[in-house]
């Protein structure tokens, strides 16, 4: 036996975990971890390469990809919500106990927090170059919406809030279509694959009015993380106040979309239910598609 | 238990259907509406976007993704046509009762006219800031291309003509290949992810005479939306005339398009008929890869 | 039972063919249509477009899905040629009988022939409208390399020869690396797919020297539709005398990526032949993965 | 029996081998050729085209595509390590024996190398027109970044290897999620296509800083290629002396994206053990989805 593995043996038993919950935050920030490195990256790519690296497709290239992977990451453990509106919409649907909600907070926020801190210090050298050292949340080279969504300039608060609001609406209807084994899903183990072609969309059709967030775990850590990194309370302030409607939109939007899929398709595509069996069950978000381990 | 499933429990028992005609009219709306939301947003962001949030490419791969999501949210209780040309096809071929025709075209006309109500919504204060609020068809910010098909200034009405009938026959002669499971077709679970690819390679050759609307419900319930919105009856006018073309070339391309593939492919693909058996059957238009539930 | 069905029925009677040869061909045509369609119909709206309805990446798209569809309209048929250079290697190795030549060689001239004449029709006015009816191969609005191909001008001529063999050889590769069900090929169902993504990344590296022809089938019979369409024969002089060369180097390239194949793959990994029944088979050519009907 | 098929069979005796080593060079040295044919060549394309023939997403495309295409090739035979990061990270977790090493490395030099060779052959004519045959490292006419990869002007010497570092180990972990069959693993048979995915994902989002070489084996080999082929000792001095970090970074970032998908993901979502069977085992690097051949 080689040595590194005998290493990596006593590393494991020291930081091997039996906690279901535990093991969900480290799924979920990994996952979270991955998205975020290959989304917030893209964005850094084509602000500071000044379009010679990469155009608005790229970013939405970059999002789509980094869903894909986050979910190949996650998927087995966690469900890969990776996704704070979509955890809160699991436990309101009942899916997810509410005790386990924490975690899965604590775990996206953890990971979507480092991977800003990541892009931060792999275009550490880039920003100081482009900004002259002067990171700021407006003007000609404003560098915040790297990290986190702004809203354009031309759009309302409530025009802005409704883009958020239908942009997760149809992220959740996507997601449901794809995981429905009952009606047409896609075909499993390309599950992520289509999940990701289908963030590409939103950024492709729906990204321009507000960057996009659909997630309060996609936008709220790196913006702390851009408080603290240089460009203050600034990002708080930019929108006006901008920054609490990723955090609520989406969660309005998730359930929209649940409701919507359920009383198009779901509702009238469920198999005739035998002597009660299934009555006592919560009704599910495609939960078919995904291990649940709840202890 | 928790409380929300209790609600939608109730919610469930209330709306659920058990008409298999109303569950396809349902299943059609949904499926157009996502398809057209991914579509028609893809659009308004190119042209409100001044080329700087995507550009020709991001139209085609707007429309390539909703009908990659259409297919999963609708194709397994109505088969997901989402186009009027395919149904009525689908009905010449006697694969679909005659009497179901107009819940097909009634679920398609309301998807996709609540998805250009949306869209409407979503980009209000973009149109706004793009046209000074003043909504027209032509001239430098004419905007109800965002919405509905019109052909390109350089081209002929015959060429625009047998540009939709040309398209629309690639359209057939493409779904009925990737599924055609006598043949080569695509893997079971894969083929919405192909007929999105089929859509954007006709974006991406055949869009630029008329906008490939290649679909009469993607064509006239967005405009006639824009219609009311504001635009007026000049969306009627331009063209000129221009609004029966994308209703009527379609549904002889799609006829086409079957045609050309029964003579080349499938006539002489067939299993060698036993006793008589499948006699009575009616032609198939790829029906193998659908459910269909004709009560 | 419908009466469109029944007329259909009669067509298919008096229209189906018993002969393997004659579904062969009819198969390689329809196939290479579809191809070509896609492909040529791609260049036309880039030429032509000015840039505004797609750049170079298009293209390659292009061709990429014509490549992915053809082979699902033929591949179950056919194999799925589409290019006459696989074909002949087809015959050199002893996969296809030489009498069976002839037929696919038709075929794809015909499907090819056939797609320029619709591609020429739908943009007929485009044409026009931007050459003002003067069709010509060189100068400020050339358009016959929307058909065929022509080598860029600061190319040699064993340069661009050099390119199409290598980029067939390329090609060859991956096709059959694609296919290796022994090795790692690619899922059944999903081959198709592949092959058009090999195809354009053919298109992204190795297109900007000849064009990429990689195949006299996609190559001779749009030139000779562009000779009689009203190009004249500067189609044959330019390059000069260009057109024999997608002809050659193709076929060389095919046959140096199967034999590159063979020696550092497909020799050393052989199922041990066991008591010498296998012995009188020929050399396959990722032949596993295609129906052979040859009768 | 054809005579082509006699001749290969004769060859075929003459040349194939038995012993497995042997056969693992000649697969890494394949498919690292198909990898490097697809990636330089469309950054030849790109370079000199100026533009007009694809942009830097056309690069990460093309590499993407020859990940693919490279895997394909050699996953069956040799695991498809591809990269000497790869194979020094699976010697030092017990996977592959030290001794097999050499045979890993030598295939994929020889494999990468005959590649800068062939992309050299096929864009000479283009690299003289574009430089009037004065190959230079720097410059505005500079071209040995077809080949190899150069730091940007404002990188620093730190943050370019803590590029490299990071997108290697970003590397890693996506390759270790899409083949993690114990979580949510893609699919057997589109594992290759995600991982050019994932290749792409890291292009469109860390490539700018130092053109992610993420592969001692992708960057050396087309260095000392350059070296001789007439840009001289100059591609060892640019950076300054940039050419041992894609050498020494990309290794510890494997093994730290090896360890962080342990410590998050993998030690945490073992079978139980059973009876100690498989306690001398070496701990895997997503080994189940290769065939091993130690012999």
């Amino acid at each position: 036996m080689e040595p590194g593995s005998k290493m990596l043996e006593k590393i494991q038993k020291a930081l091997t975990t039996r906690s279901g919950t535990m093991r969900e935050l480290l799924a979920e920030a990994l996952g979270m971890f991955i998205l975020m490195v290959f989304g917030l990256s893209s964005v850094a790519q084509v602000v500071l390469g000044r379009g010679e690296f990469g155009q608005h497709l790229s970013i939405n290239l970059g999002f789509g990809i980094g869903v894909t992977l986050g979910i190949h990451a996650a998927g087995g453990i966690s469900g890969a919500h990776l996704n704070a509106a979509i955890t809160i919409t699991h436990c309101i649907l009942g899916n997810l106990p509410w005790r386990k909600l924490p975690a899965y907070l604590i775990g996206q926020f953890l990971g979507s927090f480092t991977a800003a801190a990541t892009v931060f210090g792999l275009y550490y050298d880039a920003l100081y170059d482009y900004t002259k050292g002067n990171f700021t949340v407006t003007g000609p080279t404003a560098t915040a919406s790297i990290f986190s969504t702004y809203p354009a300039p031309y759009v309302s608060l409530p025009g802005a809030f409704f883009t958020e609001f239908i942009a997760t609406a149809m992220l959740l209807l996507g997601i449901l279509v794809i995981h429905d084994e009952r009606n047409n899903g896609a075909l499993k183990g390309t599950q992520a694959l289509l999940t990701g072609i289908l963030v590409l969309g939103i950024g492709i059709g729906m990204g321009m009015n507000s960057g996009y967030a659909i997630n309060p775990s996609r936008d709220l850590p790196p913006r702390v993380f851009t408080a603290i990194a240089g460009w203050g309370m600034d990002v708080f302030k930019a929108g006006p106040h901008w920054w609490w409607v990723p955090l609520t939109a989406p969660i309005l939007g998730s359930l929209a979309g649940v409701l919507i899929h359920k009383l198009f398709i779901d509702f009238h595509n469920q198999p005739v239910l035998e002597s009660g069996e299934e009555k006592g069950q919560p009704v599910k978000l495609a939960s078919e598609s995904r291990k649940q381990r709840n202890n």
